[in-house]
C-alpha cells in the first residue's frame, strides 16, 4: 500500500510572543487541511518536544482534535528531542499502512521564545542521558557539536570559513523565504566577527531559538506526492565511545536503510533538507548521506553544489540555521518543504524536482529520521 | 493480523530516589524481555509524561535502545498524559499490524517522587489546556475531580463514605501486591478522618506521587494472551461545556469502540483495570464501562460486584489509588496486571480469567485507551 502527501502547512517562523503553543499548531493544522481539501481525519500526531518543560502545555494531539472538532479520534504527541516532528509523520505512515487510518494530521510545533535563554538551554539538554559520561562532563549541545567542529577541521583541513559557508549557502536561501526568521542577507566577514559562542562555533554557525509549526495531511487516496521510503533509527547516546565521532551512526545508518527502502541512490535525489542544526551538522548530513565523500562535505559547499543549480540543492528553505528551528516543528516543517519542491510550488524552487529527501536528527544522534519523496 | 502478549515486566511502585527514570525504565524492560524469551526486539515505545518537566531528561527510547544494546532500532516516547502508557501499547499494536515490527517492546515509566509536590503538580497541570476558562479559573486535578464528586454525590444519593468504600477495595487487592506502594491495610476511619485535598475528596481519596516502571514485550508469534481490541479516544478538553459532567464522552466512548471491536459486552469481561486517579473516576469508569448502570457504580462497590468473587473484580492489582501512580507506567501496569490475570499468575488471581479488560484515562477525560485481552 502506497501513502501519499495530500497537504501541507506552515506558520511563519520566529517571535510569536502573542500565540500559545496550541494557536501555533492549530494554525499550520488548519493551512494543511485546507490545503488537502478537508478529508476525513482519522488521526492525529503531534510532534513537539519541549512543550512539558517551557509551556507547560502537553496533552497537544487532544486539543487539536477538538478545537479542531475532529470528533472523538485517536491523537498522541510523540517526543525524540529534535526529530519529535520526522517521527510523528513516521508513525502516520505506519498509521495508515496498517489499515487503522485512511487520513492523518500531523503537525510539529515549539513555543520556545519566551522563555529565557538559561531555561531553553536547560530543556535542551534533556535531549542528553543524564547518565552519560558526556552530560555529566558539561557538555551543552553546542559544546558537543564544537567538539566535532573542531575534530572535523583537524582531519579535513577545511577552516572556520568553510564552516561559514554553509551559513551563507543557507542565508542565501532564507533570503527568498517569506517564513524564515533570518531574512537578511550577511557576508562572511559578518558570520566570522559574530560573538563566539564556542569555539570554533561562532553565533551565526547555531540554529536559533524560534517559535513555529508546520503540519502535513498523509493519506491513502493517491495525489500527487508519494511516499518512497519513510525510516527512522535510533543512534548511541553516548558518542564519545565511537571510533569516529565524524560518523553519526543514525545519519548513515537512516541513509542506507532509506536508500534501500526507496530503491535509489544519492545521485537520484533532486532536492534535500538536511538537519543543520549546527553549520558542522549539515557537513555531516552531506556526507553520511552520501552526497560527498566522507570529509568532503565542505568542498561540496564551496562548489556551489548544494547551491539551486548544483548537484543536489541543500536546504533551499534556509535551513534550520536561517529558517529558523523550532524544535517539534522541524522535521514537519523539512517534509513541507520538499513536499513544495515536488508540487514545483517551494521557494527557491529546484527545476524539475521528481524525488525529494528530507532529514531529521534528534539529540547529539539519538535518532535519525529520512523520508525520501517522488512527485508521480 | 493477530497481536500477542509475549512478556511482561513492572517495577516495585513506590520511591526510588536512588534510580534514574532510564533505570526504573530498564529494569521493568528487561524483566519484560527475559519474560518474553528475548526476541529479536525490532521497535521501542516508551510512555512517559513528565520526563522533560522534572527529570530533565527526553530520548528515552534512544536510551533503552542503547543500554539494551538492540541495535540501532527505531524508538520513541509517546505522550498522552496519564494514558501515555496506554497510548504506547496502542502504538505498538498498531506497529506490527503494519507488517513493520514482529516484535514490539513497550516500557511506561515516570520518577517523580524526587521533586517538591508543588512542582509535580505544577507539571500535572501541564494536561490540562492553558487556553482553557477551567484552567484559567484555578482548577488543578484534585480541585476538578472534586467538582465532579460532589455533582455526583448529589445526583446520585452517594456519601463520602461509598467514596470511600472505592478506597478500601482497592487497598484491600494491594495488602496481597508486593509491588504496590500502599500495602498496610486501613479502615473506613482512616480514609474519613484523613486530610482533606479537596472537598469531598480526602487524602485516601487521591492516587499518590509514584515512582516506578512497566513494560510489555506485543509479538505477531502466537503466545498464551492475544489483543482482542486495542482503542484509543480523544475527548473534550473543557469538560464543563458537557451536558453532564458525569459522563466522560472519553471514557464511554473508548469503551464502545473496544466492545464493538472484540465482538464482546461488559458481562463477558472476567476482570478489569480502571484509571482511579481519584476515587470518584473508578466509579464513573465503572459507569462509563457499563459495569453499572448509571449512577450506580457505588452500588456495585458496597454489595461487593467488584472484589474477588464478585461479578466483575476491578483493580486487583490495587490500582492507582494502592499500587500508585507512576503516570506514563500506569496504562503499561494495567496491561501487566490483567496478563497476568490470564495466565494465572496474577496477585488476587481471578479464577479461570478468559478475557480481561484495561482502561487508562489521560488528563481531564482528554485521552482514553482501551485493551481487551484474551486467553487463547
Amino acid at each position: 500500500m502506497d501513502v501519499f502527501v495530500s497537504g501541507v502547512g506552515i506558520t511563519p517562523f520566529g517571535k510569536h510572543i502573542e500565540h500559545s503553543l496550541k494557536e501555533l499548531l492549530l494554525q499550520a493544522a488548519r493551512d494543511a487541511l485546507r490545503d488537502a481539501g478537508h478529508p476525513k481525519i482519522d488521526a492525529v500526531f503531534v510532534g513537539n518536544f519541549m512543550g512539558g518543560a517551557i509551556a507547560n502545555q502537553e496533552i497537544l494531539g487532544a486539543m487539536l482534535v477538538n478545537d479542531l472538532e475532529l470528533g472523538h479520534i485517536p491523537s498522541l504527541k510523540v517526543e525524540g528531542a529534535c526529530a519529535s516532528g520526522g517521527i510523528a509523520i513516521r508513525q502516520a505512515v505506519i498509521g495508515i499502512l496498517s489499515g487503522t487510518y485512511e487520513n492523518v494530521l500531523v503537525v510539529g510545533g515549539e513555543k520556545m521564545k519566551h522563555a529565557a535563554t538559561d531555561v531553553v538551554t536547560q530543556a535542551i539538554n534533556a535531549a542528553m542521558d543524564n547518565d552519560s559520561s558526556e552530560k555529566n562532563a558539561g557538555l551543552t549541545f553546542p559544546g558537543f557539536f564544537g567538539l566535532l567542529a573542531n575534530r572535523y577541521m583537524y582531519e579535513s583541513g577545511a577552516t572556520k570559513e568553510h564552516l561559514a559557508n554553509v551559513v551563507l549557502q543557507n542565508r542565501s536561501y532564507a533570503i527568498n523565504n517569506p517564513l524564515a526568521q533570518f531574512r537578511k542577507p550577511t557576508t562572511m566577514e559578518e558570520v566570522m566577527q559574530a560573538k563566539q559562542i564556542t569555539e570554533p562555533l561562532g553565533l551565526f554557525d547555531c540554529s536559533p531559538i524560534t517559535d513555529g509549526a508546520a503540519s502535513v495531511v498523509l493519506s491513502r487516496n493517491p495525489s500527487a506526492v508519494k511516499i518512497r521510503a519513510s525510516v527512522q533509527v535510533s543512534g548511541p547516546t553516548n558518542i564519545q565511545d565511537l571510533d569516529s565521532i565524524l560518523q553519526i551512526p543514525a545519519i548513515i545508518n537512516s541513509g542506507k536503510l532509506a536508500y534501500e527502502q526507496a530503491g535509489l541512490g544519492p545521485s537520484d535525489i533532486d532536492v534535500v533538507e538536511v538537519h543543520d542544526c549546527f553549520s558542522i551538522t549539515e557537513l555531516l548530513a552531506i556526507e553520511g548521506l552520501g552526497f560527498s565523500n566522507r570529509l568532503e562535505g565542505w568542498r561540496f559547499i564551496e562548489e556551489g553544489q548544494a547551491g539551486i543549480n548544483g548537484k543536489t540543492p541543500i536546504n533551499t528553505s534556509g535551513g534550520l540555521l536561517s529558517r529558523g528551528h523550532p524544535i517539534g516543528a522541524t522535521g514537519t516543517a523539512q517534509f513541507v518543504q520538499i513536499v513544495l519542491q515536488l508540487r514545483g510550488e517551494a521557494v527557491n524552487q529546484v527545476k524539475n524536482a521528481r524525488i525529494a529527501m528530507s532529514q531529521n536528527l534528534g539529540g547529539t544522534g539519538a535518532y535519525s529520521v529520512v523520508h525520501v519523496l517522488e512527485r508521480v
